[in-house]
C-alpha cells in the first residue's frame, strides 16, 4: 500500500447478509472506482447493527462475513482496499468512548435521522443509549484513519459535518490540529446514487423489492417479470412514462441503448414485457460475472481475506490511538 | 491468584493526583480490607474523569500512576490485587459500545447525579454524550470481570441497580445468564466512610478541605491547627459539640481515647488546641508508614505494578469479551 495515495475510509452498516443492486451502484461502485489510486479502508459496520435491535438480534456475523463476499464478487480488491469489520478492530471502540466526551448531547438530539430512527421503531424496542450516539460511533469510524475523503451518498453528508465538528472539539481542547478536515466525496451520477426498487420506492431489503447480486439468474429474472411499469400503459401502444417505471429507469444504466428503448416505450411503440425481457437478459448479463466469482468464494477464502484486511486496518489505527493517548497525556 | 476466591471489582476515579484520607476511609482502606480473602481488580478509571472537562484537560496521566502510588502507600497489596489504568484495557470502551445497545435513553436521563453534575457544570463546559453514558461505561467496568460484588459508598448504590440492569437486558437479549447480579458491598461503618472535610463539608479537593496522604506531617499539623470546631465554644471552658468538630470527628477515629477527650470537650474540660494538638500527632503517626512507604515507589515501580496489573485484568477481560462475541455472533 503506497502511503503517498490519498486516504479514504468507507463502510456500510451490517444490515443484511447480502447485497442488492442499489447498495452496488450507490456504495461498491464508488469504492471500486477509487481504489486504483486511493489507500482505501473499507468497514463492514457490525456495531451500527446493533443501534435498532428487534426482538431477536441478528445474527451478525454471518451477515459481515456474507457482506464481505458480495464486496470482492463486486470487484473490490483485497490487495488494493483493507476491507475489515469493525468489530474486530477494537480502536474504534476506545475512540468512540474518547469521542463521547466531546460531543455535545443536544448536537446528537438535533440530529434529525434520530428522530426518524426513533419514530420507525417497533413498540417491542427502545431507544438506546447507543442509537443517539450513532453519529459519534461514526466519528470514530472516520477519524481514527484521519482520512482524506469518505464517499457517502447524499442523505449521509450532514452526518460527515458533524463527524468533522467532533473532531475539531477534540483538537480545539488539547490545542492541536490532529483530526483533519476530510472531504466529503459524493458521486456526481444521481441515477446511480439513487436507484429505486422494483416498486420505485427506494430499494430496501425492508420493502422486499431489492434484486440481490447473490442470488440466481432465474430469481432475477422472475423479480423484473412483475416490476413496477407505467400503471396507465395497459397494452403495448399505450403511451409510458420511463421516468416513473422501474423496469426503464434499470434500462437507463444497464442497456447502451436505453434512449431508443425510453422513445419507443413513451411512443407506444413497445410494451412493458419486451423492456422487461430484455433488460432481464442484459442485467443478468452484468451481474454473470459477479455471481461466477461469488459462488468461488468460500468461508475459509473470505476469511483470509478479513484476517489481512483486520491486520492492515488494525495497524493504522493503532498509531493513531498511540498519538491520541500522547495527545491526551493518558498513562 | 486463586480462582476459587470471590471476585471483586473496585474502582476509583481519576479526579486528583493525589487522594485524601477521605478516600483512604471510604474507599481504599475497605479494598484493603477485602484483598486477602478475593480475587481483586482495583482500577483507576481514567476515562471516567474526562466526562466533565474544564477548559483545560487534566494531566490523566500523571494523575493516574500518583492516585496508583498513593493507593501502593496504603497498603493495596499489588500481588493481591490487581492494580491497573481503565484505559489501558481496551475491552473497557468495547464493552461500553456494546452495552450502549442495551440501554435505554430514558433510563441514563433520569439517573439523580446527571442532574446534579449537568447543573454543576461551568458556563465553559457542555454537557457531553459521555456525561450522560456515565453510567454505561461504569456497567461495562464492573460486568466485564463478571464480579461477586463491587465495594462502593452508598451514593454510588443506585448506580448499581442501574449496571445489574443492563446485564440482565443483555442476558435477556441473548437469551443467557452470563453478566452476574453482582452483590453490592457497602462498608458498615459509616464514620469512615463519610469523614468529612476540615470544615465539616464533604472531603473533596474542590473545597480545599482535604489531608492527603501524601502531605508532609507540618502540613497536616497546619491544616489542622485551622480546621474547623465547635464555633460557640470560645474559651476552653465552654462546651463543645463533638458531632459538629471536625476536629472531634477525626479524633473519634484514630484516637484511642476519643471517649474520653469527647467528654471532656463537651464538658468545657478540654480546649480546641489541645485536641488539635492530640489529633496532629496521632494522625501523623497513624499516616507516617504510608508517607515513608509513598516517598519509597518512583515512577518505575509503580509502571511495573501498573504493567502487571494491567495483564492481569486484560487476561480476564479479554475472556469476558471472547464470550461476548460468542455469544453475541460477532465475526
Amino acid at each position: 500500500m503506497n502511503a503517498e495515495r490519498p486516504r479514504i475510509l468507507s463502510g456500510a452498516r451490517a444490515s443484511s447478509p447480502r447485497i442488492h443492486i442499489g447498495n452496488y451502484e450507490g456504495a461498491v461502485k464508488p469504492w471500486i472506482d477509487l481504489q486504483d489510486d486511493h489507500e482505501m479502508y473499507c468497514m463492514i459496520a457490525d456495531y451500527h447493527g446493533l443501534t435498532t435491535l428487534g426482538a431477536t438480534p441478528p445474527d451478525l456475523g454471518y451477515w459481515s462475513r456474507e457482506c464481505a463476499k458480495d464486496f470482492v464478487a463486486c470487484g473490490l480488491d483485497p490487495e488494493k482496499c483493507a476491507i475489515f469489520i469493525q468489530s474486530r478492530v477494537p480502536q474504534h471502540a476506545e475512540l468512540h468512548l474518547i469521542l463521547s466526551m466531546f460531543t455535545g448531547l443536544g448536537k446528537l438530539e438535533r440530529v434529525p435521522t434520530f428522530k426518524e430512527k426513533k419514530d420507525n421503531l417497533g413498540s417491542d424496542q427502545q431507544v438506546s443509549y447507543g442509537l443517539l450516539g450513532y453519529p459519534v460511533l461514526q466519528s470514530a469510524d472516520i477519524l481514527l484513519y484521519r482520512p482524506f475523503g469518505v464517499p457517502v451518498g447524499k442523505d449521509q453528508a450532514a452526518h460527515l459535518e458533524l463527524s468533522r465538528e467532533i473532531g475539531r472539539s477534540f483538537n480545539s481542547a488539547y490545542g492541536v490540529d490532529y483530526f483533519p478536515d476530510f472531504y466529503t466525496i459524493v458521486s456526481t451520477d444521481e441515477s446511480r446514487s439513487t436507484l429505486p426498487g422494483l416498486d420505485m420506492r427506494k430499494m430496501s431489503k425492508s420493502y422486499d423489492n431489492c434484486i440481490y447480486i447473490n442470488e440466481t439468474a432465474d430469481e432475477t429474472a422472475k423479480k423484473i417479470m412483475s416490476a413496477f411499469t407505467t400503471p396507465s400503459k395497459m397494452k403495448l401502444s399505450d403511451p409510458g412514462i420511463p421516468e416513473g417505471c422501474a423496469v426503464c429507469q434499470y434500462l437507463r444504466l444497464y442497456s447502451p441503448n436505453w434512449e431508443s428503448q425510453w422513445n419507443e416505450d413513451r411512443q407506444g411503440l413497445r410494451g412493458c414485457v419486451q423492456n422487461k425481457r430484455e433488460l432481464i437478459e442484459i442485467l443478468n448479463e452484468f451481474l454473470r460475472p459477479m455471481r461466477e466469482r461469488r459462488a468461488q468464494i468460500d468461508d475459509a477464502e473470505i476469511e483470509r481475506i478479513l484476517a489481512d484486511g483486520t491486520e492492515r486496518a488494525t495497524d493504522f489505527a493503532a498509531q493513531t490511538m498511540r498519538e491520541v493517548r500522547q495527545i491526551m497525556r493518558l498513562a
